[in-house]
């Protein structure tokens, strides 16, 4: 059973988080041929954690987790705290399918969706 | 004469501040036919700034500026910080027609950017 975990910054400002929530159910809404299961984890400053949302994909019966990270930048975040905190969880599941997708700003259809903005 | 102004936080990184000015380029490629001129800013730690960006803009003949937010969500970057710093300039070229776009996180299209990316 497959499962994606977008993974946000996180926030001080409970708005901005439950605009990540309510992104993870228009994913979810679109995805359901492709992932059983949807859910959205935080890498600081909200919950869930980046472990407790992979154990959240695992309750509901998943066996693989494809980790898709909201960053625009590859900054530390991207390049070693995902990685890290996703470790956790691997190593706990070794039987597990976790795999890391390219971040939000690696698509080079962002082009395409800020002319649209522009317009 | 009109011209898009992409705006990005700006990071510590010069590698970070690189890719904006990548995805610039490729947005001058896609965007020749609607945008005569396309430009960068930063709203801190890079130049250039956005009223300097502002200012390319005006320098190659740009008789508007449609400001793009490169951010995922409306913190006070989005809300009050882009907003002032484009004051400055609309009060210095009262005649210039600049406008705030959405800023990226608001796209629909963000979903199936996100979908593809999981595969």
């Amino acid at each position: 059973m497959k499962s994606l975990l977008l993974v946000a910054h996180g926030s001080r400002r409970a708005e901005s988080n439950a605009e990540i929530a309510e992104l993870t159910e228009r994913l979810a809404g679109k995805a359901s041929t492709d992932f059983d299961v949807v859910e959205h984890a935080f890498l600081e400053l909200a919950t869930p954690s980046i472990p407790e949302g992979i154990q959240r994909c695992i309750d509901q019966g998943a066996t693989s987790v494809n980790v898709v990270p909201y960053f625009l930048a590859c900054g530390t975040h991207v390049a070693d705290d995902i990685p890290e905190q996703v470790a956790i969880k691997q190593t706990e599941h070794p039987e597990l399918d976790i795999r890391i997708a390219d971040y939000l700003g690696t698509s080079d259809e962002l082009v395409d969706v800020l002319l649209k903005l522009a317009h």
